[in-house]
């Protein structure tokens, strides 16, 4: 078990591993939760006033995520078209804690919003980053075989159905915001901003943006700076984590200046991520091969502790989730959901 | 020349070739031009009253979508990143008469909307048509080197940034809808009634759904249908000519009556071009190879000639050309456009 404190916010995350059936608990203390960074601290300060239990809120949540994704997979007719609907099904039901759906359920929520809101868009978030995922497993791209432990979506289907699913999961996700989303829950102007964001968080300034730059920084070595590499990740992963939490705030009717601090807390969370992904390749390395860095430096691969060092790649870390954190300040404890996600999205690296 | 006739009205469409210097002119004598396939005829009754020139009608249009599609390629900061706008831009500024906002712009007008409110639709509808041309060209599908005089993106810039511009292209496309639409315009609830077909025109039930049964039918020989090639057809050209003409028609603030009739000949006409391109297989194999339809076997591709026999498929294009023409009898003389623009789609394939 492993025991955080994250200043007067208290976090006890039981067992931050993949596995569904480990319990999370997160006990407050305050509303003042501005600092601290659980993933990279030990000490515990365990003055529990209020259990949340992580574990069960994310399970919640499953069944109608899951249900919401099933009827994007509708059959077709005639049957023999239905090779496009099972693919997609394939990679969709491949399991996952719906981490990106769960957080726009989470911040929905926190400003009144009722689940039923949410969850066009909690669905549509999960096919875009369900595409992002069969198209860099492609041979042109990763060349992944592997994924969530099933073979890759085009091992089973071909390139062709690979690519030709993603392109319909991309292009479904804003039919279901724009169909789906209740009106008389939501007003029209705001579903209009969701699919906006959800739009631009794929493209060259987001997700795809994101790839292309990282393709190009591969092999470029002592060329690339922090800011290319905060560009990189600002993109890829915290783009997509940024409109989930904003689109949450926005459905559940949170004001311009709440939505601009659920972004900074998710843009910060989502690059915090990167650098602790990057600390645990190095420590990996590390241990397991007993030279530091040696797969990062035979890749080429540009890391924050290859431009920091590991003591600086770790105090950024910290950095970024303080900053995330008084983002969420003004909400009491209507962010400890959002927060305990935070620490989770961070801890699970280790 | 070639001179045709429509019915009651006329139609003269000079040079139906793809040279955009040359003319096309229209000229109507009645408000019943419900009937008549003018590809499929070869009579004349030119009984002019109103002139129509398609060629000055479709040039005059052009400006003000490449602007819209030019912005959609900004360039981005730092300089490298720009590389994927640079592959966006490359596809979508390669040419091409622009037929899908062409026809978008078309709709809209004949309701009395103004272009304002349907360029971000016809500019979102190009690049939904370029990003399937991109990924329709990739090794893993139709593998194709040239595309409109010019390489493919994908051997410019790679199979990955290919992929990837296809996927920014493709949500792009819906960010622009969203956040471009002007609210003094349109009513939130038509852009995302316009924003709902668009994605659902791209996905299983659209133009990826068609990509896979045509893909699935390959080589299937005499186990295809009629009904499976009208379903191919429907899904991979139709859909997006529907909703072209049908997003038009609700941004130019059509009745959903009006709308339904658009989707009609939208439908009909993008059916009734396949025909056409199958029946100028045959011909063209006839008079090249000395023998019909030799390609088409040898490629064991189902074809309407094949199934129908080539007077039987014939006679299919004017039931489909009539029917589609019908649907916009309602409209009378404000039709023009759009029934010029339908004759331009199917002549053009001779």
């Amino acid at each position: 078990m492993k025991v955080s404190s994250a200043g007067l916010l208290v976090i006890l995350a039981h067992c931050a591993s993949t596995h569904t059936s480990e319990a999370f608990s997160i006990i407050t203390t305050s509303k003042n939760h501005a600092t601290g960074a659980t993933a990279l601290r030990s000490t515990a300060e365990p003055q529990a006033k209020t259990e949340f239990n992580l574990n069960e809120y994310i399970m919640a949540m499953q069944p109608d995520i899951t249900k919401a994704l099933e009827e994007t997979c509708v059959s077709l007719d005639p049957p023999m078209t239905d090779l496009i609907s099972e693919s997609m099904r394939y990679s969709l039901m491949a399991g996952g804690k719906r981490i990106r759906p769960v957080l726009c359920l989470a911040a929905c929520e926190m400003f009144g919003g009722s689940k039923e809101a949410a969850i066009p868009t909690a669905a549509a978030l999960e096919m875009i980053h369900t595409m992002s995922l069969i198209h860099d497993d492609l041979p042109s791209m990763d060349n992944d075989d592997l994924r969530r432990g099933k073979p890759t979506n085009h091992v089973v289907y071909g390139e062709d159905i690979a690519i030709l699913a993603g392109d319909a999961m991309l292009s479904t996700s804003f039919e279901v915001v724009a169909k789906q989303t209740p009106r008389d829950l939501v007003d029209a102007e705001r579903i209009l901003d969701v699919i906006g964001r959800l739009g631009k968080s794929v493209g060259a300034k987001g997700l795809a943006g994101g790839q292309v730059m990282d393709l190009i920084c591969e092999g470029k070595g002592n060329d690339v700076t922090i800011d290319d590499l905060r560009w990189i990740h600002t993109h890829k992963t915290a783009a997509l984590l940024d409109v989930a939490v904003a689109s949450g705030a926005i459905l559940g009717g949170a004001t311009p200046e709440e939505v601009k601090a659920c972004e900074i807390f998710a843009l910060n969370i989502g690059l915090a991520f990167q650098v602790a992904d990057d600390i645990l390749d190095v420590t990996q390395s590390t241990e397991e091969l007993g030279k530091t860095a040696a797969k990062d430096l035979e890749a080429d691969k540009t890391t924050y502790p290859k431009l920091l060092g590991l003591e600086g790649a770790r105090a950024e870390a910290e950095r970024l989730v303080v900053v995330a954190k008084e983002a969420m300040a003004p909400f009491g404890d209507r962010a400890v959901p959002l927060l305990a996600l935070a620490d989770y999205i961070i801890d699970r690296k280790n």
